[in-house]
């Protein structure tokens, strides 16, 4: 049965990115842990060595039944008891006896989450590295281009689009930083988090610590300082680090949404087969990567606060509280992941029209740039008495359906011409520089 | 690729209720609403009769790739337009005039989305009944056996396991009536909501709210006041209803888990083959099934939020508003339906045990009774002075070992006698009346 | 110290709304509560009739020190057990044997919580009818004003203003319906629930349901089927309930910030001195009400999510989950309220700008209407060829810079003529109309 | 009117806290960045450094009104607008052309947020520190009290309460980092975020970083790269800190509620007058400051969801989004500090109880170290062997009523005695070790 193929979730589906967290991905992932924890023991020579390989072979040729695992699940509340009896079958008698041997269910689930957030966490750091590099270079080409800048819905004064694609840039780069600083360690604690049990069947040696390090080693995975059964950072650290990268890339879905509205149409969004068409509309071009990225960035909190109450953890396992955490640690990967892929794509092919931006920023008749015509009253008139006259002026231009500059000119003829939006972008280049180099800095050469 | 069977959600894996959100379950729901839709238009006499019938054969026989469906959602940002295409490759090319005839992506989508959480929560609704049964049978068998009531986790005063019982009941009856009277109507609106698509094809006739109760008639679903295309009543609805369900059942959870403490031992979940087993601790029985609700109660919720906050829907339809519904409106339906059929089976077979419960009871030396006893001294020394001795009463026997009884008896050689703590259980019994009275009207005879 | 005033509030700030939630409102109906208990006691002759009417003057003359209450508070963990000592003290020795006489914290502060909670729905209730009957005239006066429908962003096809209106409108309407059906019933059960100890002090008689009964009459309140002190029914619905309202009049508020954007200008918010100004930009008018509204419907979910999750509540009495309702239920229902006020604000002097709407439904040069015009070709050339023959010459007129109609009339000279976008509204009048039937009914005469 | 004194938010009332994020402390910290504005621009000799003094004894001496600053901030949804007139008629006509010059309401509300935000922050760091550190000392003094390790409620393995406590510290640690790790940058962008009006002020020289600079240098803040105007980094990074921090506390929460269950009774809270104590029940020693502390860790993910979902933010100013922050803000501030300074007094005074923990560890009759004993059989007759066989001996164990060491020296005369819970510790020593020296390394000498 298909459960959950992606139909509903066009972010991630057909990008490939969702057989990094699918169950088969968990499967691998928990089979790794077990090897490495069979590796780990060999290591440091408590277990044979070629035990360790003949678990390897099993966890890599071993048949195992997915939706059997997933339904012995409940017995358990966890599918690792259920795979440890899958793997131990698939090794010789002698060999079952190093099989998960001091092991726990949650030392092997929870490496295994850290193994797939890691892989995921590296797609999605690629596609963050290709979506800056596309909006620097939309940065530096339109570090003059002039349009309208907007506060509450409204006109306000010029920017240049150079600095609206460094404001997308500059959160890309705080999700890389984000996302590049969160620590996935290995968790080995056995039962109760005292590493007993491994240490028992090291006849006592206190080899806890270290064994913990070699299986860290083996994984590549961070060595923790201690077991973190119930001690839930990185689950947390994961939801704030992918919560953010989906709210960022959401800024850039929702100012391409506003620019490419049918009366504004200062953006498009890159053209391809199929894509943007309506079931019914054949004149409609919809901005859909930009909706499938807002699609995302409306998900993601509401998994990342899931898993930040997850630190709320009773005893030395909580019983709920861990098991609640999966589904959404593997959505908040995968919806951040496919809205990585798409913000790629969509700042890669990204389309702006300077000439429509000019005629939006010439709507209001000179009133976006009201702010500058102030102050260069003030200096005459003060400041106050210079805003109550333009605040005048650009409702009797609005009712009189007159440009700004028209009633000005009848009201004060020897006021300066400082009408031309495309002089009042004050340190848009600056500013667009700064974060050009930032994202050198971050990128890499 | 096995995305998602279920390995990281015990509640609601193995138990055969995923299929009715899966995505096999809303690809036939849309192509049930296609057929409605020729139906409806056939009922008017807007198409004929058997072009509509060959699009239920073409539906019900046509080979539909939910792979490729899910891919090419990307495009469209839903996967109706794809479904178009292959049901139309499904039927002759005749009848391909009349397959989704002035039809929008989202009246299919919403339609299907609805029928799927009838279905499903038809099944929830079930599994909350069985469960009320259970709960009603526990509330009477216990209703006058003493337990230790418990106030932020410490003893309080008495209350029978009845009432108890009773409390969880009451909850279940409330999530019942609100599963219940959620309105599930069908979405026809066409383009924007004004249904002018349908009428075109009519000959511009005014038959759209005619043709939208037609549809909805077909579809088993309510017939809609108007298009919800953007006023999402029904999808902050489920959210609501879902997430108080899944809540209320989180309460049976939560007090199973203290109850069923090592230290306290009150109840046992019911014992099933492979139920409880830890991977490494050979005397553990773990409350599983509350550990599973548990994990249902604290993920709902989020969900729920993402969905109310889908009222927040700009212009005729939402970019990335009603795309950030679809997987949280299938992820809250299965985690509680989930969470329905684990209560059914926990509240079906919950042991309890009386004699632990008296042996509790008697854990504080009568301090369990200070409040009655504290009533009865007030008589006599007043309300405040009774309290007064009790409380020093009680850090006395604390602080020496003793029994409040002990130290009281001591102290007040004469006071009354109230220390049995089967004789302060208040209303308890005509409580538990109460409820059984309300759960008898509300689940029928 | 004004902790908070609503400086960073303004959706409630000012409008005198916060004091239905204030300290004070808490602290007055707490010592409701507290003389409601007495009175019903007095009503059922437990205590004597004048003893109750003392009470009632203690706390009526009374001076209580809010914030030595709230001090107080941490060392209960809520403020009862100081209230109670200071109402005792303005009553004379003989009558403070009768103040909170078998009462626990509990009872007290959640039956003020539901006071509280009435006196806010009632002023968000006046505020929803008064939005909705004046967003029922706009939906009357605009029932045949064409505008341009937006998917996605998009122009989609024709609809009415007063549909727009209209689906505002059965919103509001659902709104009410939620805020009308919360239950809010007075909560008494005594230290653990079984309200044990008002029996004692009746000197056993099984009177606790009666004075149940009674105490939620003094109150006007619901009666309740059991105390609900971890059945925490009503505080989950008022969150739904009001995060449905704030949610529902968020789509009102996204729409006016759409509709008034400076490329768009079909609305204007209602003016008033002060309002929509900018500390900087003069010509500005900024939807600050739209704004102010959309700060709720952002914030009252969240609030929700907090109440909702307290229905997992443990024992009989939840360490943590009951505290943490306090402030999310204040928060969200003085949000809301404001967001009521606010809107019936808005709505009462949106101004509608038809000349501007229709301006802009002319800016695809006839694409607004290619739906229709795939319809009325679709009978000769069948529905896909239409299509994508509109799609085509859509293409087209875009990159040639022309209009629609003129690339069709030289493509097809005998293409009926059906670009006149107010003709292709559907059935956007009887829609209409069915809102308007209803708003009559819930509204009233 | 006191809207909110604290009465429902004993976490943080009575603390003294409060006053760091109150409407009067934002007040001071708005008039903060307008005299740093003067200043800095004084700085850069763009206005005479009198006039910036003259601001400065402005802000100082005037009387400013915060119930009109709230009622005048609905006009312009923000209360700079209002404030900016109260400031200006605080100085003499010709310092006010110089008070606010140039400015915009979100550099300064923004400005004056981070400076809430640090000071706040700072009252936090110090209170983790405390609390770190007396969980330090528990930590080292209870190295190998041994005690029960729980999962899922039942007990499982030993543990050592040193190894709990060094688990709370680990947490309390991590959040000092994440709370250290916030970057708090001044705003300074004027209208768009393009810096133009104070270049514009300045003659037009390209000052707008610099002054940012010298803007950010005057109020102690960070140096921002760009405007941060739309891109709300610094608010999702307090929300994720401050979530982080409640909810690492709320983990030492859950176990002091477990733990001080009257059947378990392990450890107690700190004593003091008025703590604890009960209206009704005079037995009753609650823990109080658990459940303030769970009321927090409740709540602040909630307020943190709302911070990150503000970086989805449209335009150069989002309407609604930047206006939601503020609250929550607020409000998560507080919790989190009412926390931090909780647990401080929770870990300061914690008393553990080592008898009571070794009568919990007996209370299964060996049953806790069955994992032992299955390790010691394993050797002889195989792990499953071993594992099945304790399985069986615990079942019987408690059918009989017998302990399980009984049960199986009748099985089994000759096994090994490895029954002592004490000798079961595993790591738990050495890895209290490390968890210290980190502590060290944290919290300096």
């Amino acid at each position: 049965m298909d459960i959950d193929s992606g139909l509903l979730a066009p972010v991630w589906a057909g990008t490939g990115l969702a057989a990094l967290v699918s169950d088969d991905a968990w499967l691998r992932a928990m089979l790794d842990a077990e090897v490495a924890l069979a590796r780990a023991q060999a290591e440091l020579q408590l277990i044979p060595a070629d035990a360790a390989e003949r678990i390897a072979a099993g966890a890599d040729k071993g048949q195992f039944d997915l939706a059997a695992l997933a339904e012995q699940a409940r017995g358990a509340a966890n599918p690792v008891v259920a795979l440890v009896k899958q793997l131990t079958s698939a090794v010789d008698p002698a060999t079952a006896e190093y099989v998960h041997r001091g092991g726990t269910s949650q030392d092997i689930l929870d490496s295994a989450s850290m193994l797939v957030a890691k892989r995921a966490l590296e797609a999605i750091e690629e596609d963050l590295r290709r979506t800056a590099g596309s909006l620097a270079g939309l940065a530096a080409e339109h570090r003059h281009t002039p349009m309208a800048g907007r506060t509450l819905t409204q006109h306000a004064v010029p920017i240049s689009f150079g600095l609206k694609a460094a404001t997308w840039l500059q959160l890309v780069l705080d999700a890389l930083d984000r996302v590049r600083s969160v620590v996935l360690p290995a968790q080995l604690g056995g039962a109760a988090g005292t590493l007993a049990s491994y240490q028992e069947y090291a006849g006592r040696q206190p080899i806890g610590p270290e064994l913990a390090a070699a299986f860290a080693r083996q994984l590549g995975l961070a060595e923790p300082v201690l077991p973190w059964h119930t001690a839930r950072t990185p689950i947390a650290d994961l939801g704030s680090a992918l919560a953010f990268t989906a709210g960022a890339l959401g800024k850039l879905a929702v100012d391409v949404q506003v620019l490419s509205r049918t009366e504004i149409g200062e953006v498009t969004e890159p053209a391809a087969e199929g894509r943007g068409v309506s079931s019914a509309m054949p004149q409609k071009r919809n901005p859909v990567l930009a909706t499938l990225l807002l699609s995302a960035a409306k998900q993601v909190p509401a998994h990342a606060l899931i898993l930040v109450q997850s630190l709320v953890a009773e005893d030395e396992r909580a019983g709920g509280g861990w098991h609640s955490e999966w589904q959404p640690l593997r959505e908040s990967l995968r919806l951040t992941a496919g809205a990585a892929r798409t913000a790629a794509e969509l700042a890669g092919g990204l389309e702006a029209h300077p000439s429509q931006m000019r005629k939006n920023l010439d709507l209001t008749g000179g009133g976006i740039v009201s702010e500058r015509l102030t102050i260069a009253l003030a200096s005459t008139m003060g400041k106050a008495a210079a805003k109550d006259l333009l605040a005048r002026l650009n409702r009797q231009a609005s009712a009189e359906g007159r440009s700004l500059a028209d009633v000005l000119a009848e009201e004060l003829p020897d006021a300066p011409d400082v009408s031309a939006p495309e002089e009042y972008l004050g340190a848009s280049g600056e500013l667009v520089d700064r974060v050009l180099a930032r994202a050198t800095e971050t990128l890499g050469e």
